[in-house]
């Protein structure tokens, strides 16, 4: 594991906070160790720290209530969907109360007319888009997990569909939130644009628990195209794919989504959901429209990718053949895994100008190489964004010097073409540094930020910025 | 005139501030009244409040120079663009320094692969688009006036073409800004998309100047559309125009602009503009995309128009026509002028979730009739925002205090309906009631923001929050 900084402890607050918050949420405080674990970070490699405490809020008067409690005595909490962010968010570095948010799961209300809806924050992608359907209607981001929509709004998440459907930042119109103090405001009307004042939507998408607890999210929706159609094809080059993309982008090509596969990826896949792919790099792509313009994109983009050597081009419009290709896709994460059984996947996020993206990919597998590391990688590659992903034996204490090396080079090199060291993961514990690196002094009017709406530290501490 | 609130002069300050730039800036520091009252508010009907000296500013070393100079004797600065903004959002309250930034107009880099390009901030949009031609990109903001780009950045601009392209929050990608230390940050790298730490773009992006002054943009761009056709359509109410946008909206038809003129801006513009388009509502269109596409999406609309009633559908394709009937409604608001020689147009913009545009369009012009008040209706429609714009007699007590009733009861119809009572002109000092109003508890998060990036409070003072 990578240690997590650890801070000081309030102990005599703790445990005041612990005593009030059993008193008043009974079986919905919880502080066994496994339920504990589970809420400090779990995934990658950043080692986990658990809270003192998990309480289950059903509702923003009781994470205001919870919020109250942690503020009177300088406790710490830490808001919790579904666990599945990367850079140790929801790590309690100081302790303190995990406020877990999953129970609040409710659509509060659609507004088809207006194409948006109102949901609390423990609704999962998933649950959400189940119950859109009927109304014909979509939530596009999709960042490959079954996060919660109130996590993904905290982590300013993307995925997918972004180059089409941009990202949280684009697609929330408005939350509700409960400040340090246990005050709750909601920081927009639901109109689709507005200039009342600072953007305090966007102030807290993204902010990963450290400046507010987001209670409820208003989100715009997309009509579900009349037509949807799947593309793949195959590449003699990661250069060869990077520059279709990037021809993709500039014809303004309203593609769905184009995602890019190297060559060890493509295979794994292969083997992981028994497909037969040329074991070359590879993008997917996902075309929404009319049937008119879906048929007229898929034939465009077969044009612009012959130009760079794009081999076996293949529509699929069989909804089944479609979510076959794209299960594959989803499941890569899994796939990446069995190259190399037992090993940990550790998660990058670099996102560049997309006219450095070849040659940023192209770098991070030559890199990979020298440092004699296993780094399969995929890319969100409309928006310049890909993750290469070590496979780590944690046993093997020079393999992982060696894959820390990477991770930072890979940062660095991103932050050198004018990128950034996360397209849509979060700073969380882990890209600290690198922060600080991309941004310089802007990190200190954050810290402004922070310590005016939070003086006593006491919002998911550790995370992006704050001791 | 409306009285704007004056707020407490730091004289001492003032006279020692000027003194150093007059040193500092020979002939680009102005004292001049004419020049001064230029950059106060010169439109709509808030009063002029001049500041006591403007400094033409060429570079942000000089913008820090100045914000220095100010912070040490802590007297306001103002940034001023073109002095097109509707709210007041360049007087000087308190007096102080116009930071002119119009010879900041350069055009510092274009990426043509990346559909992005650096600008400084007194570059303006009709001056970036003739820069960017020959490359065959544009930048679609269009918010009517000749605005500069800063200027669009800080009021969270948009107008005709936000329905497809967004607003400034959505195709600003980072911001250079010079702090209330005179420090200089820059908010983002140039990625497409960042999950790195708290959205200052967007905190910059609609802050009026309050919290820093904008010293270079780099912006989205997008490529010049194969086609581009555009359309009108007349209805027999303004209902029945609002219904057929309803319908477009839910339909997902991509229209690059829908534009609603009710029949007393029909008839100013047929004066204005010497054409004969029936005197009854109307939409104005405009079609982006291939030639198959842009066929495509007329005759989409065209059969979801019919269903409203939709009268005398016309489809241009020659640039001629097209260019005759956008200018057309780009004069709209010189059109609606002639129809009360003398008087002055009061700008509203509210906007409302679209399900609830007819409503608030027809409540509007029957609350007008019932004030006896000359109000012409003309609309972003496809967002739901709307500019009623009474046309008051300023000598007429009377009725002056009849628009005033009007300009309130229309902001808190819309703030009832869930809207915004700004959808694109800011709050600068006449929404400062509506803002409260509108967002009650988030206001104060605001305003510790305010205090926390500039705790003596001389950024453009006096502006959406603070004394």
């Amino acid at each position: 594991m990578v240690e997590a900084t650890t801070l000081p402890r309030n102990e005599d607050g703790i445990a005041c906070v612990l005593g009030v918050l059993k008193q008043q949420f009974g079986e919905r405080f919880q502080t066994g160790a496994a339920i504990r674990e589970q809420h400090g970070h779990t995934t990658t490699w950043i080692e986990n720290q658990p809270p003192d405490a998990v309480v289950f809020a059903q509702s923003t008067q009781d994470v205001s209530d919870i919020v109250k409690v942690c503020a009177a005595h300088k406790v710490p909490i830490i808001p919790f969907g579904t666990g599945t962010s990367l850079e140790g968010n929801v790590n309690a570095p100081a302790g303190g109360i995990s406020i877990d948010l999953s129970q609040m799961n409710a659509v509060v209300e659609v507004n088809a007319g207006d194409l948006d809806c109102r949901v609390q924050p423990g609704v999962t992608r998933m649950a959400l888009n189940t119950h859109l359907r009927d109304q014909g209607l979509f939530f596009p981001i999709d960042p490959g997990a079954d996060a919660s929509i109130g996590g993904m709004a905290a982590t300013r998440a993307s995925g997918t569909n972004a180059v089409r459907y941009g990202t949280m930042k684009d697609n929330v119109l408005s939350v509700e939130a409960v400040m340090a103090d246990g005050k709750i405001i909601r920081t927009a009307s639901r109109a689709r644009k507005s200039s009342a004042g600072y953007d305090l939507t966007r102030l807290m998408v993204g902010s990963e628990g450290t400046l507010a607890v987001i209670t409820e999210v208003t989100l715009r929706l997309q009509g579900i195209p009349e037509a949807i159609s799947a593309a793949r094809c195959s590449y003699p080059s990661v250069e060869a794919a990077c520059q279709t993309v990037m021809a993709v982008i500039q014809y303004g090509l309203p593609v769905a989504r184009i995602e890019l596969l190297d060559a060890m990826v493509v295979k794994a896949v292969n083997s992981y959901s028994k497909l037969t792919l040329p074991e070359t790099p590879l993008l997917l792509l996902e075309f929404h429209g009319s049937d008119a313009s879906v048929a007229e994109q898929a034939e465009v983009f077969g044009t612009l990718s012959e130009e760079f050597g794009g081999i076996g081009y293949a529509v699929t419009t069989t909804a089944e053949e479609r979510n076959k290709l794209w299960q594959a896709r989803h499941d890569a994460y899994w796939a990446m895994l069995t190259l190399r059984p037992g090993c940990k996947a550790v998660a990058t996020d670099v996102c560049v100008p997309i006219s450095s993206l070849a040659e940023a990919v192209v770098a991070s597998s030559r890199k990979a190489a020298e440092l004699d590391l296993v780094v399969p990688i995929v890319g969100h590659a409309g928006d310049g964004n890909f993750h290469a992903t070590p496979l780590v034996d944690m046993e093997n204490a020079d393999e992982l010097e060696r894959a820390k090396m990477f991770v930072s080079w890979l940062n660095d090199l991103a932050i050198s073409m004018d990128g950034t060291c996360t397209g849509e993961h979060g700073i969380g514990q882990g890209k600290r540094p690198y922060l600080l690196k991309e941004l310089g002094g802007a990190v200190d009017i954050m810290q402004s930020i922070k310590t005016a709406l939070d003086p006593d530290n006491i919002m998911n501490p550790g995370k992006i910025v704050g001791d």
